[in-house]
Protein backbone atom coordinates (compact mmCIF):
# COMPACT_ATOMS: atom_id res chain seq x y z
CA UNK A 1 0.00 0.00 0.00
CA UNK A 2 1.23 3.49 -0.80
CA UNK A 3 1.98 5.47 2.01
CA UNK A 4 2.04 9.62 2.56
CA UNK A 5 3.24 12.03 4.66
CA UNK A 6 0.87 14.61 5.44
CA UNK A 7 1.07 17.35 8.42
CA UNK A 8 -1.71 16.17 10.33
CA UNK A 9 -3.17 12.75 10.33
CA UNK A 10 -7.21 12.79 8.70
CA UNK A 11 -9.70 11.75 11.39
CA UNK A 12 -13.17 10.71 10.27
CA UNK A 13 -14.86 14.23 8.90
CA UNK A 14 -11.48 15.94 8.60
CA UNK A 15 -9.82 14.93 5.82
CA UNK A 16 -6.06 16.06 4.70
CA UNK A 17 -4.83 17.71 2.12
CA UNK A 18 -1.76 16.28 0.14
CA UNK A 19 0.93 18.52 -0.75
CA UNK A 20 0.99 19.41 -4.30
CA UNK A 21 3.76 17.72 -4.78
CA UNK A 22 2.81 14.66 -3.43
CA UNK A 23 -0.56 15.10 -4.52
CA UNK A 24 1.03 14.88 -8.28
CA UNK A 25 3.29 11.80 -7.38
CA UNK A 26 -0.08 10.31 -6.23
CA UNK A 27 -1.69 10.90 -9.19
CA UNK A 28 0.76 11.01 -12.00
CA UNK A 29 3.16 8.58 -10.94
CA UNK A 30 1.34 6.35 -8.81
CA UNK A 31 -1.67 6.26 -10.83
CA UNK A 32 -4.08 6.16 -8.31
CA UNK A 33 -7.94 6.92 -8.59
CA UNK A 34 -10.54 8.47 -6.48
CA UNK A 35 -11.28 5.95 -3.57
CA UNK A 36 -8.32 3.94 -3.81
CA UNK A 37 -6.82 3.02 -0.24
CA UNK A 38 -3.62 4.48 0.73
CA UNK A 39 -1.72 4.71 4.10
CA UNK A 40 -1.37 8.53 6.13
CA UNK A 41 1.53 9.33 8.04
CA UNK A 42 2.17 12.26 10.05
CA UNK A 43 6.13 11.32 10.49
CA UNK A 44 6.06 11.46 14.03
CA UNK A 45 4.84 8.29 14.76
CA UNK A 46 1.38 8.22 13.78
CA UNK A 47 -0.41 6.54 11.08
CA UNK A 48 -4.19 5.75 9.67
CA UNK A 49 -5.72 4.15 6.57
CA UNK A 50 -7.09 6.37 4.45
CA UNK A 51 -8.44 6.69 0.55
CA UNK A 52 -7.46 9.44 -1.83
CA UNK A 53 -10.13 11.84 -2.99
CA UNK A 54 -9.48 13.74 -6.23
CA UNK A 55 -11.08 16.87 -6.20
CA UNK A 56 -9.92 20.50 -6.51
CA UNK A 57 -6.77 19.42 -4.73
CA UNK A 58 -5.94 16.15 -3.15
CA UNK A 59 -7.22 14.75 0.05
CA UNK A 60 -7.24 11.64 2.43
CA UNK A 61 -10.30 11.02 4.28
CA UNK A 62 -9.79 8.80 7.27
CA UNK A 63 -10.93 5.05 6.71
CA UNK A 64 -9.54 3.65 9.99
CA UNK A 65 -7.16 2.50 12.41
CA UNK A 66 -3.78 1.31 11.29
CA UNK A 67 -1.15 -0.92 11.90
CA UNK A 68 -0.57 -1.88 15.75
CA UNK A 69 2.71 -1.28 15.30
CA UNK A 70 5.15 0.63 18.23
CA UNK A 71 6.88 3.36 16.59
CA UNK A 72 10.06 3.07 18.89
CA UNK A 73 10.51 -0.57 18.17
CA UNK A 74 11.70 0.21 14.66
CA UNK A 75 14.24 2.90 16.11
CA UNK A 76 17.90 2.54 17.34
CA UNK A 77 19.36 4.54 19.74
CA UNK A 78 21.75 5.99 17.43
CA UNK A 79 22.85 9.19 15.85
CA UNK A 80 25.19 8.90 13.29
CA UNK A 81 27.97 11.62 12.72
CA UNK A 82 28.01 11.59 9.25
CA UNK A 83 30.41 13.53 7.31
CA UNK A 84 28.75 15.45 4.58
CA UNK A 85 29.54 13.61 1.17
CA UNK A 86 29.09 13.73 -2.41
CA UNK A 87 25.39 13.91 -3.97
CA UNK A 88 24.21 10.42 -4.48
CA UNK A 89 26.76 8.91 -2.05
CA UNK A 90 25.34 11.08 0.49
CA UNK A 91 21.60 10.04 -0.28
CA UNK A 92 22.72 6.20 0.01
CA UNK A 93 24.01 7.05 3.00
CA UNK A 94 20.60 8.51 4.17
CA UNK A 95 18.76 5.84 2.90
CA UNK A 96 20.42 3.55 5.05
CA UNK A 97 19.96 5.46 8.07
CA UNK A 98 16.48 5.59 7.58
CA UNK A 99 15.96 2.01 7.18
CA UNK A 100 18.11 0.43 9.26
CA UNK A 101 16.85 3.12 11.88
CA UNK A 102 19.23 5.64 13.37
CA UNK A 103 17.39 8.08 14.91
CA UNK A 104 19.30 11.33 14.38
CA UNK A 105 21.23 12.30 11.34
CA UNK A 106 24.18 15.25 12.51
CA UNK A 107 25.64 15.80 8.64
CA UNK A 108 29.22 17.08 9.96
CA UNK A 109 31.58 18.88 8.03
CA UNK A 110 35.38 18.11 8.03
CA UNK A 111 38.64 18.85 6.91
CA UNK A 112 38.85 16.64 3.76
CA UNK A 113 35.47 16.90 2.56
CA UNK A 114 34.52 17.37 -1.23
CA UNK A 115 31.38 19.09 -0.97
CA UNK A 116 30.93 22.61 -0.06
CA UNK A 117 28.18 24.07 1.24
CA UNK A 118 28.39 27.94 0.73
CA UNK A 119 27.18 28.16 -3.45
CA UNK A 120 23.69 27.13 -2.89
CA UNK A 121 23.76 27.27 1.02
CA UNK A 122 23.07 24.61 3.77
CA UNK A 123 19.59 25.20 4.06
CA UNK A 124 19.24 24.00 0.23
CA UNK A 125 21.27 20.60 1.46
CA UNK A 126 19.51 19.98 3.95
CA UNK A 127 16.17 20.10 2.67
CA UNK A 128 16.97 17.90 -0.25
CA UNK A 129 18.15 15.47 2.60
CA UNK A 130 15.16 15.90 4.53
CA UNK A 131 13.35 14.73 1.42
CA UNK A 132 15.77 12.12 0.75
CA UNK A 133 14.41 10.46 4.23
CA UNK A 134 10.71 11.16 3.42
CA UNK A 135 10.95 9.29 0.25
CA UNK A 136 12.73 6.34 2.54
CA UNK A 137 10.79 6.19 4.73
CA UNK A 138 7.68 5.89 2.71
CA UNK A 139 9.33 3.05 1.24
CA UNK A 140 10.57 0.67 4.22
CA UNK A 141 7.53 1.88 6.50
CA UNK A 142 8.80 3.36 9.03
CA UNK A 143 6.81 5.69 11.28
CA UNK A 144 9.32 8.62 12.89
CA UNK A 145 11.36 10.39 10.50
CA UNK A 146 14.90 10.17 10.68
CA UNK A 147 16.29 13.63 12.83
CA UNK A 148 18.31 15.69 10.39
CA UNK A 149 19.97 18.29 11.84
CA UNK A 150 22.09 21.19 10.74
CA UNK A 151 25.47 21.00 9.93
CA UNK A 152 27.93 20.93 12.52
CA UNK A 153 31.86 21.77 11.87
CA UNK A 154 33.59 18.53 13.37
CA UNK A 155 34.85 20.44 16.28
CA UNK A 156 31.61 21.63 17.31
CA UNK A 157 30.12 18.20 18.39
CA UNK A 158 28.87 17.66 21.68
CA UNK A 159 31.19 16.02 23.74
CA UNK A 160 30.50 12.30 24.85
CA UNK A 161 28.16 12.43 27.68
CA UNK A 162 28.03 10.07 30.14
CA UNK A 163 25.77 6.93 29.45
CA UNK A 164 26.50 7.23 26.14
CA UNK A 165 29.03 5.15 23.85
CA UNK A 166 30.55 7.90 21.13
CA UNK A 167 33.20 6.19 18.74
CA UNK A 168 34.35 7.26 15.35
CA UNK A 169 34.91 4.44 12.91
CA UNK A 170 38.35 4.48 11.46
CA UNK A 171 39.27 2.60 8.62
CA UNK A 172 43.11 4.06 8.42
CA UNK A 173 44.74 0.77 7.30
CA UNK A 174 47.61 1.10 9.17
CA UNK A 175 45.82 1.81 12.42
CA UNK A 176 43.26 -0.70 12.34
CA UNK A 177 44.40 -3.95 13.14
CA UNK A 178 45.20 -2.55 16.49
CA UNK A 179 41.88 -0.53 16.95
CA UNK A 180 38.96 -2.29 18.86
CA UNK A 181 35.93 -3.66 16.34
CA UNK A 182 32.85 -1.86 16.86
CA UNK A 183 31.66 -5.25 17.03
CA UNK A 184 33.26 -5.53 20.55
CA UNK A 185 33.19 -2.20 21.37
CA UNK A 186 28.96 -2.18 21.25
CA UNK A 187 28.98 -5.38 23.10
CA UNK A 188 28.62 -3.44 26.18
CA UNK A 189 25.98 -1.12 24.91
CA UNK A 190 22.84 -2.22 26.68
CA UNK A 191 20.36 0.05 26.23
CA UNK A 192 22.85 3.07 25.86
CA UNK A 193 22.55 5.28 23.55
CA UNK A 194 25.62 5.65 20.85
CA UNK A 195 26.76 8.44 18.82
CA UNK A 196 29.11 7.46 16.00
CA UNK A 197 31.06 9.21 13.76
CA UNK A 198 31.72 8.19 9.66
CA UNK A 199 33.86 9.57 8.21
CA UNK A 200 34.62 10.97 4.31
CA UNK A 201 35.65 9.27 1.21
CA UNK A 202 38.83 11.15 1.59
CA UNK A 203 39.78 9.92 5.10
CA UNK A 204 40.04 12.38 8.85
CA UNK A 205 42.69 14.50 8.81
CA UNK A 206 44.89 14.53 11.57
CA UNK A 207 43.59 17.45 12.60
CA UNK A 208 40.04 15.61 12.98
CA UNK A 209 41.22 12.74 14.55
CA UNK A 210 41.83 15.11 16.74
CA UNK A 211 39.24 16.79 17.57
CA UNK A 212 37.62 13.18 17.70
CA UNK A 213 39.67 12.33 20.58
CA UNK A 214 39.70 15.88 22.19
CA UNK A 215 35.61 15.20 22.12
CA UNK A 216 35.58 12.04 24.46
CA UNK A 217 34.99 9.61 20.69
CA UNK A 218 37.12 6.02 20.82
CA UNK A 219 38.34 5.01 17.81
CA UNK A 220 36.60 2.04 16.35
CA UNK A 221 37.40 -0.04 13.22
CA UNK A 222 34.36 -1.83 11.16
CA UNK A 223 36.50 -4.67 10.04
CA UNK A 224 39.37 -5.72 7.81
CA UNK A 225 38.48 -3.86 4.40
CA UNK A 226 38.04 -0.33 3.66
CA UNK A 227 34.11 0.10 3.04
CA UNK A 228 32.40 2.54 0.83
CA UNK A 229 30.29 5.61 2.90
CA UNK A 230 27.02 4.02 2.74
CA UNK A 231 28.06 0.43 3.22
CA UNK A 232 30.13 1.54 6.54
CA UNK A 233 27.05 3.48 7.04
CA UNK A 234 24.54 -0.19 6.86
CA UNK A 235 27.56 -1.86 8.97
CA UNK A 236 27.42 -0.02 11.83
CA UNK A 237 24.22 0.61 12.15
CA UNK A 238 23.75 -3.15 11.54
CA UNK A 239 26.35 -4.10 14.27
CA UNK A 240 24.28 -1.67 17.16
CA UNK A 241 20.87 -3.11 15.57
CA UNK A 242 22.35 -6.70 16.26
CA UNK A 243 24.14 -5.71 19.81
CA UNK A 244 21.41 -3.59 21.41
CA UNK A 245 18.02 -4.90 19.89
CA UNK A 246 16.47 -8.02 21.95
CA UNK A 247 15.70 -11.56 20.25
CA UNK B 1 47.77 2.77 -3.89
CA UNK B 2 45.75 1.73 -6.87
CA UNK B 3 45.51 -1.83 -7.54
CA UNK B 4 45.43 -4.54 -10.28
CA UNK B 5 43.97 -7.56 -11.11
CA UNK B 6 46.58 -9.96 -12.92
CA UNK B 7 46.27 -13.70 -13.77
CA UNK B 8 49.55 -14.32 -12.48
CA UNK B 9 51.55 -12.17 -10.10
CA UNK B 10 54.81 -10.62 -10.95
CA UNK B 11 57.70 -12.25 -9.83
CA UNK B 12 61.23 -10.65 -9.68
CA UNK B 13 62.70 -10.47 -13.50
CA UNK B 14 59.35 -11.57 -14.95
CA UNK B 15 56.79 -8.72 -15.08
CA UNK B 16 53.25 -9.24 -16.15
CA UNK B 17 51.36 -7.51 -18.40
CA UNK B 18 48.01 -6.08 -17.50
CA UNK B 19 44.92 -6.73 -19.53
CA UNK B 20 44.55 -3.68 -22.64
CA UNK B 21 41.40 -2.60 -20.75
CA UNK B 22 43.40 -2.41 -17.57
CA UNK B 23 46.13 -0.48 -19.20
CA UNK B 24 44.18 1.75 -20.60
CA UNK B 25 42.30 2.60 -17.07
CA UNK B 26 45.32 2.73 -15.95
CA UNK B 27 47.14 5.41 -18.06
CA UNK B 28 44.23 7.37 -19.30
CA UNK B 29 41.89 7.15 -15.95
CA UNK B 30 44.55 6.84 -13.19
CA UNK B 31 47.05 8.94 -14.99
CA UNK B 32 49.73 6.56 -14.15
CA UNK B 33 52.90 6.98 -15.61
CA UNK B 34 56.10 4.57 -15.90
CA UNK B 35 57.83 3.89 -13.07
CA UNK B 36 54.41 4.97 -10.69
CA UNK B 37 53.82 1.94 -7.56
CA UNK B 38 51.00 -0.28 -7.46
CA UNK B 39 49.88 -3.21 -5.94
CA UNK B 40 49.28 -6.15 -8.05
CA UNK B 41 46.65 -8.80 -7.26
CA UNK B 42 45.86 -12.14 -8.20
CA UNK B 43 42.05 -12.40 -6.94
CA UNK B 44 43.15 -15.90 -5.20
CA UNK B 45 44.47 -14.35 -1.95
CA UNK B 46 48.11 -13.42 -3.28
CA UNK B 47 49.43 -9.75 -3.86
CA UNK B 48 52.82 -8.12 -3.97
CA UNK B 49 54.00 -4.85 -4.76
CA UNK B 50 54.66 -3.52 -8.22
CA UNK B 51 55.60 -0.41 -10.37
CA UNK B 52 54.24 0.72 -13.93
CA UNK B 53 55.88 -0.43 -17.00
CA UNK B 54 54.51 1.46 -20.05
CA UNK B 55 56.20 0.20 -23.24
CA UNK B 56 54.20 -1.70 -26.18
CA UNK B 57 52.17 -2.80 -23.66
CA UNK B 58 51.75 -1.67 -19.94
CA UNK B 59 53.33 -4.33 -17.61
CA UNK B 60 53.69 -4.70 -13.71
CA UNK B 61 57.46 -5.37 -12.47
CA UNK B 62 57.67 -7.03 -9.23
CA UNK B 63 59.14 -4.55 -6.68
CA UNK B 64 58.49 -6.73 -3.67
CA UNK B 65 56.55 -8.36 -0.84
CA UNK B 66 52.90 -7.03 0.11
CA UNK B 67 50.87 -6.25 3.31
CA UNK B 68 51.29 -9.39 5.53
CA UNK B 69 47.21 -9.81 5.68
CA UNK B 70 45.90 -13.06 5.90
CA UNK B 71 43.03 -13.14 3.00
CA UNK B 72 40.91 -15.74 5.18
CA UNK B 73 40.59 -13.24 7.83
CA UNK B 74 38.68 -11.09 5.04
CA UNK B 75 36.35 -13.13 3.93
CA UNK B 76 32.85 -14.98 6.39
CA UNK B 77 31.68 -18.35 5.83
CA UNK B 78 28.94 -17.21 4.09
CA UNK B 79 27.21 -17.84 0.72
CA UNK B 80 24.99 -14.78 -0.11
CA UNK B 81 21.55 -16.67 -2.49
CA UNK B 82 20.61 -13.20 -4.17
CA UNK B 83 17.84 -13.07 -6.38
CA UNK B 84 18.48 -11.58 -9.38
CA UNK B 85 17.78 -7.92 -9.63
CA UNK B 86 17.70 -4.97 -11.79
CA UNK B 87 20.88 -3.72 -13.01
CA UNK B 88 21.71 -0.71 -10.35
CA UNK B 89 20.36 -2.89 -7.51
CA UNK B 90 21.98 -5.95 -8.55
CA UNK B 91 25.36 -3.91 -8.74
CA UNK B 92 25.14 -2.45 -5.29
CA UNK B 93 24.20 -5.75 -3.61
CA UNK B 94 26.96 -7.44 -5.54
CA UNK B 95 29.28 -4.90 -4.12
CA UNK B 96 27.81 -4.89 -0.40
CA UNK B 97 28.90 -8.58 -1.22
CA UNK B 98 32.54 -7.81 -2.20
CA UNK B 99 33.14 -5.22 0.74
CA UNK B 100 31.27 -7.39 3.68
CA UNK B 101 33.15 -10.57 3.32
CA UNK B 102 30.51 -12.75 1.49
CA UNK B 103 32.91 -15.88 0.18
CA UNK B 104 30.44 -16.75 -2.37
CA UNK B 105 27.05 -15.53 -4.46
CA UNK B 106 24.80 -17.41 -5.55
CA UNK B 107 22.75 -15.60 -7.97
CA UNK B 108 19.01 -17.07 -7.95
CA UNK B 109 16.06 -17.21 -9.93
CA UNK B 110 12.40 -16.67 -8.16
CA UNK B 111 9.24 -16.64 -9.43
CA UNK B 112 8.61 -12.82 -9.22
CA UNK B 113 11.87 -11.99 -10.68
CA UNK B 114 11.93 -8.72 -12.59
CA UNK B 115 14.76 -8.90 -15.03
CA UNK B 116 14.97 -11.64 -17.73
CA UNK B 117 18.25 -13.80 -18.50
CA UNK B 118 17.35 -15.06 -21.80
CA UNK B 119 17.83 -11.97 -24.28
CA UNK B 120 21.31 -11.17 -23.60
CA UNK B 121 22.35 -14.83 -22.25
CA UNK B 122 23.15 -15.70 -18.75
CA UNK B 123 26.30 -15.51 -19.66
CA UNK B 124 26.74 -11.59 -20.61
CA UNK B 125 25.04 -11.53 -17.30
CA UNK B 126 27.74 -13.58 -14.84
CA UNK B 127 30.56 -11.98 -16.73
CA UNK B 128 29.27 -8.12 -16.10
CA UNK B 129 28.69 -9.33 -12.35
CA UNK B 130 32.20 -10.49 -12.26
CA UNK B 131 33.55 -7.22 -13.22
CA UNK B 132 31.53 -5.47 -10.94
CA UNK B 133 32.85 -7.58 -8.23
CA UNK B 134 35.89 -6.92 -9.37
CA UNK B 135 36.06 -3.63 -9.39
CA UNK B 136 34.90 -3.42 -6.04
CA UNK B 137 37.46 -5.96 -4.78
CA UNK B 138 40.33 -3.39 -5.86
CA UNK B 139 38.71 -0.35 -3.99
CA UNK B 140 38.25 -2.32 -0.76
CA UNK B 141 41.44 -4.09 -0.55
CA UNK B 142 40.41 -7.97 -0.14
CA UNK B 143 42.54 -10.00 -1.73
CA UNK B 144 40.06 -13.32 -2.60
CA UNK B 145 37.53 -12.36 -5.29
CA UNK B 146 33.94 -13.14 -4.59
CA UNK B 147 32.85 -16.50 -5.80
CA UNK B 148 29.87 -15.64 -8.80
CA UNK B 149 28.50 -18.75 -9.41
CA UNK B 150 26.38 -19.35 -12.50
CA UNK B 151 22.64 -18.69 -11.71
CA UNK B 152 20.24 -21.36 -10.50
CA UNK B 153 16.36 -22.20 -10.00
CA UNK B 154 15.04 -21.49 -6.60
CA UNK B 155 13.83 -25.14 -7.25
CA UNK B 156 17.44 -26.33 -7.87
CA UNK B 157 19.41 -24.92 -5.04
CA UNK B 158 20.91 -27.25 -2.53
CA UNK B 159 19.46 -28.31 0.62
CA UNK B 160 20.41 -27.28 3.49
CA UNK B 161 23.95 -29.94 4.76
CA UNK B 162 24.24 -30.21 8.63
CA UNK B 163 27.23 -28.20 9.77
CA UNK B 164 25.95 -25.06 7.94
CA UNK B 165 22.98 -22.75 8.73
CA UNK B 166 20.78 -21.81 5.91
CA UNK B 167 18.06 -19.25 6.12
CA UNK B 168 16.00 -17.67 4.21
CA UNK B 169 15.08 -13.41 4.53
CA UNK B 170 11.61 -12.89 4.58
CA UNK B 171 10.05 -9.32 5.34
CA UNK B 172 6.15 -10.73 4.59
CA UNK B 173 4.91 -7.82 7.29
CA UNK B 174 2.17 -10.24 8.41
CA UNK B 175 4.66 -13.15 9.42
CA UNK B 176 7.65 -10.37 10.52
CA UNK B 177 6.80 -10.23 13.92
CA UNK B 178 6.22 -13.83 14.23
CA UNK B 179 9.97 -15.09 12.64
CA UNK B 180 13.07 -15.16 14.61
CA UNK B 181 14.99 -12.55 13.82
CA UNK B 182 18.35 -12.88 11.76
CA UNK B 183 20.46 -11.19 14.89
CA UNK B 184 19.17 -14.33 17.07
CA UNK B 185 19.60 -17.24 14.38
CA UNK B 186 22.76 -16.47 14.06
CA UNK B 187 23.51 -16.29 17.50
CA UNK B 188 24.52 -19.93 17.39
CA UNK B 189 26.46 -20.29 14.31
CA UNK B 190 29.93 -19.97 16.25
CA UNK B 191 32.08 -20.73 13.19
CA UNK B 192 29.40 -22.95 10.98
CA UNK B 193 28.89 -21.64 7.10
CA UNK B 194 25.74 -20.30 6.18
CA UNK B 195 23.50 -19.51 3.93
CA UNK B 196 20.98 -16.35 3.39
CA UNK B 197 18.45 -16.73 0.70
CA UNK B 198 17.24 -12.92 0.32
CA UNK B 199 14.61 -12.46 -2.28
CA UNK B 200 13.71 -9.81 -5.26
CA UNK B 201 11.85 -6.68 -5.38
CA UNK B 202 8.38 -8.36 -5.47
CA UNK B 203 9.70 -10.59 -2.64
CA UNK B 204 9.03 -14.67 -2.43
CA UNK B 205 6.59 -15.92 -4.17
CA UNK B 206 4.00 -18.59 -2.40
CA UNK B 207 5.89 -21.64 -4.60
CA UNK B 208 9.54 -20.25 -3.92
CA UNK B 209 8.74 -20.05 -0.25
CA UNK B 210 7.56 -23.85 -0.49
CA UNK B 211 10.84 -24.56 -2.48
CA UNK B 212 12.83 -22.77 0.26
CA UNK B 213 11.20 -24.78 3.15
CA UNK B 214 11.56 -27.91 1.62
CA UNK B 215 15.36 -27.68 1.25
CA UNK B 216 15.97 -27.05 4.84
CA UNK B 217 15.95 -23.40 5.13
CA UNK B 218 14.36 -21.21 8.00
CA UNK B 219 12.64 -17.85 7.38
CA UNK B 220 14.41 -15.27 9.87
CA UNK B 221 13.52 -12.01 9.49
CA UNK B 222 15.47 -8.85 8.86
CA UNK B 223 13.87 -6.49 11.62
CA UNK B 224 11.01 -4.26 11.89
CA UNK B 225 11.41 -2.36 8.64
CA UNK B 226 11.58 -3.40 4.42
CA UNK B 227 14.71 -3.26 3.01
CA UNK B 228 15.71 -2.56 -0.32
CA UNK B 229 17.73 -5.37 -1.65
CA UNK B 230 21.40 -3.94 -1.05
CA UNK B 231 20.30 -2.72 2.45
CA UNK B 232 18.94 -6.05 3.07
CA UNK B 233 22.35 -7.92 2.26
CA UNK B 234 24.54 -5.05 4.04
CA UNK B 235 22.37 -6.05 7.11
CA UNK B 236 22.59 -9.54 6.72
CA UNK B 237 26.25 -9.95 5.92
CA UNK B 238 26.86 -7.29 8.91
CA UNK B 239 25.00 -9.65 11.52
CA UNK B 240 26.74 -12.47 10.30
CA UNK B 241 30.03 -10.59 11.08
CA UNK B 242 29.27 -9.21 14.52
CA UNK B 243 28.09 -13.06 15.18
CA UNK B 244 31.38 -15.03 14.09
CA UNK B 245 33.99 -12.80 14.06
CA UNK B 246 36.31 -12.91 17.17
CA UNK B 247 36.91 -9.63 19.05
Amino acid sequence: MKRFIVSRLPAPGRPSPLSREEGRHALQVYRLQDGDAVEALDGSGGSCRAVIRVGREVTLEHSGASRALDPSAQILPVTVELAVLKGDAMAEAIQKCVELGASTLQPVLTEYMVVKLGGKGEGAFVARWRKIADQSLKQCGRLTRLDILDPLALASLPKARTGELSFYCDEDSVTAERTESLVSASRSAGSASIRLAIGPEGGWSPADREHLARSGRRPVSLGPLVLRADTAVAFALSVCAAMTRPG
